[in-house]
């Protein structure tokens, strides 16, 4: 099955909102040809993330592949490209041809704006709930859960709930067997340190 | 505290042992403008990841301020890498005057190349398990732990295990109260979905 994922990269993203999406996708899909995963972004520069770390992009709007899947990652930078015309055009003509439309962490604010959060339920970092509630109150906003699956959109919570959601999306996508197997190669078994670090 | 933290990049490194300790290390020093975190490499050229992320290097081996830590990711590419004497002998030199010397999955194969884990305890990907102990009959390979301490060489597990050992490493860097509130803040209450998918 031939499938396009494309992930958003914009100044100031969070890097590990994008990176643990990408190590699932691509890791589930390495004995597939036909699956590609692709970085693109608006120009094709140099990206700077919020921590620091600088990306390459794939593809810049211009050149980017038909999607069948978009991920947006969060970060500080949602802050501006919630008000960029060029980002927020290009992300609703994109998802709405997507079969599946997804975010992680505040990246919820972007797909919010393009109005695929319209009558549905949400999720985003915990500390951007309310934000998200007063900028949509046509949007469900739910809180304490890894990722939300509205349809085919999918919000996921904070910076790491986006490695769930992506594990979550591989068995919807194939299968749960696939996702199992996926997360065995990036021994997935996480075991916080610290007992009662959580929320 | 003054502290610098300098993460190791090359050619087909796995992109998650790299950004999953990344956003540990950068988001637990946000308010700290003493620490740094950096990425290095041999050449101050992008660097393509084993999934096809492509990196661009703060540093080169001819830059790279002094370290504090260093972390060295794994991946397809250290099956290159450890027969890379240039790498091998910045590693070794680096690591000795290091505090703290880590690893994630495969880059403990680096880390024994240097002979750090002479005579320690140590872990790596569980698929590396027996490559690992064939390599170094000296050193007490580990299964089933998401990482080993053992003085202060740090190993993790594969890839995502990464995350945990850094996570740990903030309590022992600063304290435990600071690990918690870095989990909250990248929202690390990890729920892999479908049961019984653990290895």
């Amino acid at each position: 099955m031939s499938l396009t994922i494309g992930m958003l990269l914009f100044e100031d993203l969070e890097e590990l909102d994008l990176v643990g999406p990408w190590e699932v996708f691509t890791m589930a899909s390495m004995d597939m040809d036909d699956v590609k995963v692709v970085t693109i972004a608006e120009q094709a520069e140099p990206v700077r993330c919020a921590k620091g770390l600088r990306l390459i992009p794939d593809h810049s709007f211009e050149t980017a592949p038909p999607l069948d899947i978009v991920l947006v990652p969060g970060g500080q930078g949602t802050n501006t490209e919630v008000e960029n015309p060029v980002l927020i055009d290009w992300l609703r003509k994109t998802g709405s041809s997507c079969r599946w439309i997804t975010s992680v962490c505040t990246g919820a604010l972007l797909l919010q704006e393009c109005g695929f959060l319209d009558g549905k339920r949400a999720t985003t970092h915990w500390g951007f709930i309310e934000t998200l509630r007063k900028r949509a109150p046509e949007v469900e906003v739910l809180e304490n859960v890894r990722y939300v699956d509205d349809g085919n959109v999918v919000t996921a919570a904070g910076v790491s709930a986006g490695i769930d959601m992506a594990l979550w999306l591989v068995g919807q996508i194939w299968d749960i067997e696939r996702a199992r197997q996926t997360q065995r190669f990036m021994q997935y078994d996480p075991a916080p340190p610290y007992a009662g670090a959580s929320v």
